[in-house]
Order: C-alpha cells, then sequence, then structure tokens
C-alpha cells in the first residue's frame, strides 16, 4: 500500500491553510494516511475549537469510504441510503463538506479533512490542500 | 486570549438563575472559559436532572464554535449544510437554543449553556446570564 | 429522601473554596446531590484543567458508596478487595482522597469532591466544605 | 492567560522531530494549548500508531496537572497517592514521561507530547521540543 508521508501531508496542510488564510476564515486542517490514523493536524490561531474534532472526523470520513463527505451528505439524510451512518465508528463520520480523499493515481493514500467555517469554505480550503498533493 | 473569571461566571450564573426564578422554571447553568473548560455549574432545585449534561453541552457548543447555539438549529436539521454535527465531539454538541458565547468586545472569552425548560425560556435566561457579564 | 440544596452546597462550595484559598492552592469543587447528580461546581481561577474531572468523579464516587473515597483507596490497590473498581461507572469512580459524603444525621444527602493539590490537601478542603453543611 | 500560537507550536514540533531523527526514533509529537485543545501533531513516517492517541494524551495530561508527566508517574503507581487517576478524564491520562508543560515565565501556556520510544528516548524529544519554544 501506498500511503502519503508526513513531508507531503505537511505540504498539503501549508496550502490549505494559505487558502484559508487568503478567504480570511482560520481552519483546521487534518491529514490522515492509507491506513486512516493521523499524520498531522494544525488548528490556525481562532479557528473554531469545536472544529478540531471535525477536521479529524472529515479525514477519517473521506478515507474510511474513500469518497468526498460532500457525498455522503445527501445519503445520510433522512429517507438516503446510509441514514444514520454518523452512529457508527465511535462518533468519528462526519456527513457534510470538507472532507477529500488525497490519490495517487487510482488509489487511495490518505485524506484531508478541514473545519472551520461554512461548509463551502471548508470544502474549498480542503480543495486547495488536495490540489498540493504531489506523489 | 483573555478568559472569563470565576467571579465574572458566578455572577454570570447568578443572574441568569435570577431570571429562572422570575420565569418560574429551575434551570442548570453552566459557564465554560475561552479554553471550552468548565468554569462554574449550578442546578436549581428541582431542575431537570437530564438538563444537567444539556446546559453544559450548550455552553461547550456556544464557544465551540463561537455562536448561539439557536443559530445552529436550523442547519443541524435534516437537509440543512451541518446536520449529523451532534455526533462529532464525543456527544457534547446540542443543537439547539440556550447556549451564547460571552464576548469581551470581539474577543469570545467564554460561554454560557441553560436547560430546564423550553427552548424559548433557556435562550432567555441564557440571555439573561450573558447581559450580566462585565469585562 | 431529603437531599442537599443548592443553597446548601453553594455554602460548601464558598467554605472549601474559602479554605483552598487560605492554603494558596486553587482548587476544583464539585457537589452532587442524594441522586448523584451533579448540584454546582466551581473551578477556582488558574486550578488545574485535569481536576474539573476529578473533582467531580470524587464527589460521585463518595456518594456512590457512601463513603470517603479515601478509604476507598487501600481497597483498591493490587491485592486490595476492590481491585479495578476505577473501571466500573465509566469512569467517574476516583480511588484517593479528597471526596466525602455529606451527611444528615444518619442519611447522606450528598457529597463533596475537591481536586487540584496533593490528596492531603485535596482531603483538607474538602473536609472544610463538609464542616460548613447545616442541615 | 496567554496561550501559545500555531507558529508556535510548530517549531516546537520541528525542533523535537528533528531530535527524533538525530537519535533514530521516529515519533509522534503533539502540542496542546493554555485551553488544553490540540494545536498542532505530527506523526514522523513509521512511528507506532497506538503512539498516535499517546503523544496527544501525554500533551494533555502535561497541562492538566501543569507538570511532567514523568512526575505523575511513581504517584499513579500502585501504593502511590494518585492511583488510579488514568481512569478520569475520558482516558486521556498517561502517566509516563514524554508530557512537558510549555511556560512563559510561571504561565503554562500550553504543552507537548512525544511517543514512539523508550519513555527516556521520549522525554529526551519532548525536552527539546520545550527548549524550542520561544515566548
Amino acid at each position: 500500500m501506498s500511503s502519503i508521508t508526513l513531508a507531503q501531508a505537511h505540504k498539503v496542510i501549508e496550502a490549505a491553510s494559505a487558502k484559508a488564510t487568503e478567504i480570511g476564515v482560520p481552519m483546521n486542517v487534518a491529514v490522515v494516511d492509507a491506513g486512516n490514523n493521523l499524520t498531522a493536524f494544525h488548528r490556525q490561531d481562532g479557528a473554531w475549537l469545536g472544529s478540531i474534532d471535525i477536521a479529524q472526523g472529515k479525514a477519517y470520513t473521506a478515507r474510511a469510504f474513500d469518497m468526498p463527505t460532500k457525498d455522503l451528505a445527501p445519503e445520510a439524510q433522512p429517507g438516503g441510503s446510509l441514514y444514520g451512518i454518523e452512529a457508527s465508528n465511535d462518533g468519528r463520520i462526519i456527513v457534510f463538506a470538507g472532507g477529500i480523499p488525497i490519490a495517487d493515481g487510482d488509489e487511495v493514500v490518505g485524506a484531508i479533512g478541514v473545519s472551520g467555517g461554512t461548509v463551502d469554505q471548508d470544502q474549498e480550503v480542503a480543495e486547495a490542500g488536495v490540489a498540493a498533493y504531489i506523489a
């Protein structure tokens, strides 16, 4: 299994943080590796305290199901095919935007999770992080 | 970072409790500091036992996201952008009214959480507490 | 069942806090009622953050077994008759000094838990709190 | 209350990581702020997975009691005055070396926690991190 390294994760976090600074919203940013274990986490000064857990949860969820957490959101709603999924995995599942898998070609090597703003802001910052990944 | 003191928290709780007495509904009232750690808690005689945890959760949530829990309520509903958020933060997130940040100018120094009545009553009592905060 | 009131608990906490101030060690002080539910909690400015949970745990434990937590300590040690007891009750059991039942005659009406210094200091402050209880 | 910033925490982690590289043992390094909330975490490539949680627990514990976790170790042993303390604080207490408070003069502004080697190695790496803190 290929997995993101700390050096790669650090670059991802730096790129995400730069985007957060650009849009003026301090963010919590987490990166997990291919084994879904925390590799790195940064909380920008003033970022929401409640988002420390959520950023990590988004990264965990994105790797847990190898899909953006944004795509889980509709299925986790009442009537959706995955309704109730957030009760699994010891409370680490987050079903709204901001978590994205990081892939090297077809292989998922980790994931990023961002929390601190609106879900659209979180998603934008997470995308900036993923874009900075170099295999 | 500035943080609420015990003496300040006590005044906040006394003011909230006075309002609760005025409207005739015994309340649980909690105050957390800037680091989101419990500073003081009072349960008025006869207040709901299940609200001991909820009052603390509301204070925690208000500081976790630096906003009134009332404002989280619509977004946490089915179809809302934060649906499922209460599964995060180890069960400490409460997504209905009664939790309000306490600020010194622009800086959040703590939060109050109130539980024991209807959400409107909880909110009214929490507001009375916040109004008594003196920086 | 008789139970300590908030007003009585408040007096207990004030007396304990005065003793803590006298010995120069900021303390966390919790009081539970006869139903072993939290009635009041105060953290003095600068008191250990890790003792927020421990003070509440000591009060809970003292009421849980209607004995000072100090008396549980030897029995909870390896070889003791209650070895392992701290794994019960969802992590709320504390098996060292600082928790004391509060009684009205023969009837336990609540308990105090103190944490923030050495166990001897915690015990001294808890005793000052209990002494201030007036049925 | 003053608190460590992300930039300061990052320098602390970099210094600790450099020491870990020097002694040839990959480490997990965590830094919490004055409110005992996670500020930054890095896992060096190949560091023990089980130490992700322990590093964070050591940082948490060092700030929880404003003392090195090394100093808690003897008291937490069977027969010690704090035997059983690791059952408190929801499993976040670690009672062996590798966690150290970070202070600005007399004021604790955060803490570092290191895990990945022997406790002596963890302690050495944590000390290298603390030494790099600049107020």
